[in-house]
């Protein structure tokens, strides 16, 4: 940690932090320049773990050096973490398709949606049994039902699942039912259902927080991972900025970087990320472009009766057009596309 | 709603707009305008309450016309809502402020810091035992140790304590010793726990989620109201912006904004408003003089030893100074702190 | 316009507002709901073709329905803008890569640059003489030498050139020596500069603003197309949001997004966009799969000693495997790059 | 400067660093850590002022220590600046209140306004003639017209006026008949027009851009500052966000921000603000109280038939409410307001 005392901090300042630090176990490089000293802390901390030298006289910012997470760190593990489900791969060169509806609705709509998306090309079906929704008076979800409906369409398919757990007294019961557990956006800082999921040994889909920094979503991986279970895939969905002509900003730029940050799977979901079903096939094939390890897209076979997201889910047809136009840049980038 | 067709539409999809509408139990405006047609869907939806228009052909977008919200606006009940704590009034002209260390660290830190703050002038004593933490490795919260050392300090100094619940298993274990519950910032769109403490018959502190709009905050104040429980106070603390210079953007605007829009008290924590101590104080005297019904401030006898949010920790003396000063501004606006 | 008018609002003020649409020729559609009345105003405005309804009494909000800009639509052009640069074409099947240094620092280093680049495959030749910097201490540019060691650059390699025009004063300076001129993304914004370039007949390369919305971004490209140039090529180049691990949050879904708002070309600029140059290959490579007609690229050929953005511009080395992968995401997309 | 080396970097890269660093004339202050090695840079830059040291190879990142700015900030000068506008002080303990119309749309309207705001109290009056529009199709401004119109207005009500400098073209003109400057806030960081404005000896009236740091706010000022002109008033007007339920997010918090960093004035512009007259009196109140030296307040007769910015408009009649209400608040905190 580096400290940069103010223009005025005097000498008995500067040896307090010096001897606070120390206590916490710090060697301290003390450099007195013109106009600022800086005081360099190196080593482990050793002590509390937790000191406040930002409130200390004297003292004008502090500057940590190192990065707050270890687990998930390719300083850590450089090679690259390889998620299997089944018999696929999420995180290898192969690019693994997850695609459904927002939300299960129906028997009907999701097995016809299941169907549609495998004749496509998809190896994962996605549905919602818990809802999020940002209004209470809007479909939560058919909860267990929609699990047991999930369930089903996974033996008529064959395809694995993916679907959302939104609270630590559900873990259990969707864990059950599903081969991937889903962290929606709105859920990636809640700490104790993290600490949860880690009991699981499922793999856990991640989705980045709508204000979260990419150091503050590789935390929350930590956190997993912290908990004993290593098996996180990170999803990149846009980020709430002021541009409101898409439903978030997809900030796709996260997806090389996270790459040389962590060597975790990365995917990314242009549905929620655009909001708009006619931007998913443009964003879906840049994803793949810059080095998505998979896409989350929603579909629906009438979106214009979706219970919820229906502007950004594609038809049937839709969704096929995607995946033969992804195909192409997969390959483009040396890549194959699913199984 | 309104729905506005796009320049291209033709007559077969603006028929089949009109026609799902009706169906969903609409009256109908139709207006051909030269560049595009308008059509309003007047009345309530009596259908599934979930239709997707936007993703109909032809459509360019769709506006809603009505606030989303019911229980929590004005237009429901245009009188203030008052709501009381013990013999202490949140809501009316009194202005309650809550005071305490971000984090019950031990027995004596908070016993010493609730009597420092009772002593300047606070009603209401803050602290949290359950603690969301960015990182894994950061302290987090005593826990039901620090729910007692709570409830010691309350009987020791006579105030009521508000301090936060992080997950729905923890709600009745929180709820017993706390006479408000607090939503934190991270959990405001955690619904499920917003409709499980409806279920207890506590107010409850709803602080304002990082990237929440107003409106999307209401609509977590609505979750609580519709399941039953009216005492909900809302709690603006910044959100996030591009800003870094301050940990995050205080957006006081939303203060006399949601005065205009809900009848519900609303309250501002300028210590993670700022992130600085520094200007906890002139914050302060912002919030009130826009109209705040109270303030909730971070205090430790000894910020550089906090366990968490040091940087923006007052002491005993600062923080007396700040109720001296508010004490000034909150007359000049015609209203009066503290019991 | 809709105008919504609020819960309270009496006979008298709707009455007011109905009277003061007409008078400026609007059509008057008048529905009473049982929440809300709403006033649909339909027609051109014959009028001062600015009034404030929103502070008129009992107003609640005012929706506009049509898009604020007409030359830049596709309601008003459908067909794609192809711009003639010498042979070259931007906007048609063909991608254009425009690439060198972020400023002209000396002769030797430009046309080092410049051979670097046009062996390698790009097609136009870009570099600040004028140069916009955050700090007055930082180097501003070589000015009108600048120009001409770009010129100089030209002749031996025959590659045209776009640089920066940064004020009224110099326009004609610049467009003397340059075949496309440059807003920057802090001059999005700079009407006056607008008018003015419009006045050349050169085309203008016009930066998103990083704080601008898509709309707005467009109605500066209709300054300059109301100006009487038609010439735009729109460029992407990040928004500034809280995410500070990338320079800017390189808001791809725009490209997709314009493509269907407006006729003209838009190319991408990663380098300003992520601000790190091992960010700049991956993201040139999305950018060309979601549609985008063109790059903008830095580099230089020793970054370190760059005197600007050296952090984000590729080696020689580096830009031509930037090349190959891109020609080949090109490919998959059905396109080719450059002439 | 601090340059962290990353995880992998081996003996010879950070040799060139260190190397690279004594060349531009630093002290080097190594310290090599388990996980990272550190080199600290210390003294001034003799060398090109400019180096890329983050392109170097092994390099994780580079951390600036000092502030980048001189002139500017409290280091170089603690005691405030008072800036002195005919007879009145801006930046001493009394607040300085302008308001006016947004733009001057005729004579009759800046002279009424100008005697209503004079009589509640205004000391400056505030009038746009040159106008920065987001459309090309909205009102532009009287330009020189509109400065002829202020001047009387001076010579009527004794008031020095501030008013919009958009182009370096007009700079000389508007110097003119301007008592104070004002550069908008799309011109923040419009460093050609800052640099003229520096060659007036008029007070500058800087807003804050609305995507701009308080550290690139201050940097601007010091554009102006460096050219030779210390008379600079910072001007907030809200930042660009994600809320949308207000026009901008009214940052006040960089108000008491400011005041720690620099000694120049900091008022407000709660119109710009908030985008909502009813906001206007509260967040007045709240920039007052937080320690603003001035506000900037708009007043049109007739809001409604205002050729720009109506809704945010004040009546007389609620422009003298702000003024009651703001007085007492200015008591408060220990100041006056006016002359």
């Amino acid at each position: 940690m580096i400290v940069v005392m103010n223009h005025a901090a005097n000498d008995e300042q500067i040896y307090k932090v010096v001897e606070r630090l120390k206590r916490e176990g710090y060697n301290i490089h003390l450099s007195q320049g013109v106009e600022r000293t800086i005081i360099g802390a190196v080593g482990e901390n050793k002590g509390s773990g937790c000191i406040a030298v930002e409130a200390m006289e004297g003292v004008e910012r502090v500057i940590p050096i190192l990065r707050p997470y270890k687990l998930a760190g390719k300083d850590y593990k450089p090679e690259k973490t390889i998620i299997r489900v089944n018999n696929l791969e999420i995180g290898s060169e192969k690019i693994q398709v997850m695609a459904g509806p927002c939300a299960v609705e129906n028997r009907d709509q999701l097995i016809e949606t299941a169907k549609i998306v495998k004749k496509a090309g998809a190896t994962i079906l996605r549905g919602g049994a818990f809802k999020p929704r940002t209004s209470p008076y809007s479909f939560q979800g058919l909860e267990e039902e929609g699990l047991k409906i999930l369930a089903e369409a996974r033996e008529i398919t064959g395809m694995p699942i993916v679907t959302e757990v939104m609270d630590t007294k559900s873990v259990e019961l969707v864990a059950e039912y599903a081969d991937i557990l889903q962290i929606g956006a709105r859920n990636m800082q809640n700490f104790i259902l993290l600490k949860e999921v880690a009991n699981t040994c499922k793999p856990i889909l991640l989705k980045r927080g709508p204000s979260s920094t990419v150091e503050e979503w590789i935390l929350a991986a930590e956190y997993i991972m912290a908990g004993g279970n290593d098996k996180v895939i990170l999803c990149e969905r846009g980020i709430r900025t002021f541009e409101t002509a898409t439903r978030n900003t997809l900030d796709l730029s996260s997806v090389p970087l996270l790459k040389s940050l962590t060597h975790l799977p990365v995917i990314v979901d242009p549905s929620h990320g655009t909001g708009k079903w006619s931007l998913v096939t443009p964003m879906s094939k840049a994803a793949v472009a810059c080095g998505a390890d998979g896409l989350i897209i929603e579909v629906h076979p009438y979106p214009d009766e979706a219970l919820s997201d229906g502007p950004q889910s594609l038809t049937g047809d839709n969704f096929q057009k995607l995946m033969v136009e992804t195909f192409a840049v997969a390959k483009a980038v040396g890549r194959t596309l699913g199984a």
